[in-house]
């Protein structure tokens, strides 16, 4: 009903900063402990008005995660649907991932620190189903690379994949991109690591990194 | 007043079972929203009781972390006291944090689901102290590594610290142990990917892992 009534600009606008106000909130404390009220407060809107563009703090969640996990479906998408052998797939995945991550910082902090309120939540479980996706691109080229010699059979791939998504994921706490050192850098430097730790004896990076 | 009045083991029994519940409440939710009522309730004692025992919440936190991060102190002192190249030395610290993780999965996972509210906790700010010592530990074998020709220079020591850092510690959330593939096998492959990853060209780590 309000959505009718209302300016659809100002309308768009508050939806947008609820959704931001939100999202800082629950990146610097927690989900659990941030209150509609609060969110309500900080951006200017009464917590009852509030109610008119979300039904509940965990549709706000559920907007700020869906709209991070669409755009790191989208870009996954890209790199799967480029011709190219698993050791540029991967590269182009870890890209993606931080390319993704540099334009959804709070939406991937949240994401790591709120496991648990996530998991919890019957509101929250399409976020699970989006995640799992993120999931099925990774080992589809992990295992594609196993089977055409690129990468090691010594070592399980769901134990590298684990080992690289909580690497790389959790760079969200703890780097501070600059003009010196930013995110494109820091996924090649993540891609040297973990290409190298996982490359087939034989698989001759050089071509990539030089000679160290 | 009330410890020189109790019975001394009675007393011990219930600190132990208040900080085992706590644990429990903290993994599985979050110390935010978890109350010192639910913890009471759980552990079948009065809220009111259980501030003879702890003056707060984070008082249980702070038990809860020190003992895991003291355990921990205690084994990466044994593994830089033995003499030992860079590499041993490494997998030393990635053996014994895991070891010590499987038996504090409570206190490890908190500690990474939680890392917003020990931040902003002044209670817990010996924590933070004791942590800093764990990256002190790691990053003097890593550039130890670098010095003697162990590891490559071509990607900076703090990048690989957090990459290792953070896939290590982010195991509990998802690792479960079993007969066929337990924590020490965990640890193994760890090493096998980071430290084929990190090693200089020309290293030979045929002598720990075989040919593949």
């Amino acid at each position: 009903m309000t959505k009718r009534t209302a300016e659809p600009e100002v309308t768009q606008d508050r939806r947008l900063r609820i959704v931001e106000v939100a999202a800082e909130f629950f990146a610097q404390t927690s989900i659990g402990t941030t209150t509609v009220r609060e969110i309500g407060e900080a951006a200017g809107i009464l917590s009852g008005s509030l109610y008119h563009y979300f039904p509940s703090k965990d549709a706000i969640v559920e907007e700020i995660m869906v709209s991070f996990l669409d755009e790191l479906a989208k870009r996954y998408d890209e790199v799967l649907g480029k011709k190219g052998d698993a050791i540029e797939q991967f590269r182009g995945l870890v890209h993606a991932s931080l390319e993704c991550t540099s334009t959804h910082l709070h939406a991937a902090e949240i994401y790591q620190n709120d496991v648990n309120y996530i998991a919890n939540s019957p509101r929250l479980a399409p976020i699970q189903a989006l995640a799992n996706n993120v999931r099925t691109a990774w080992m589809s080229v992990l295992d594609a690379g196993v089977a055409s010699g690129s990468f090691r059979s010594d070592v399980p791939t769901w134990l590298v994949y684990h080992l690289l998504r909580d690497s790389i994921w959790l760079t969200v706490r703890w780097f501070k991109s600059s003009e010196q050192y930013g995110y494109h850098a820091l996924a090649e430097d993540c891609c040297k690591v973990f290409l190298r730790g996982f490359v087939a004896p034989g698989v001759d990076l050089t071509y990539l990194y030089g000679d160290e």
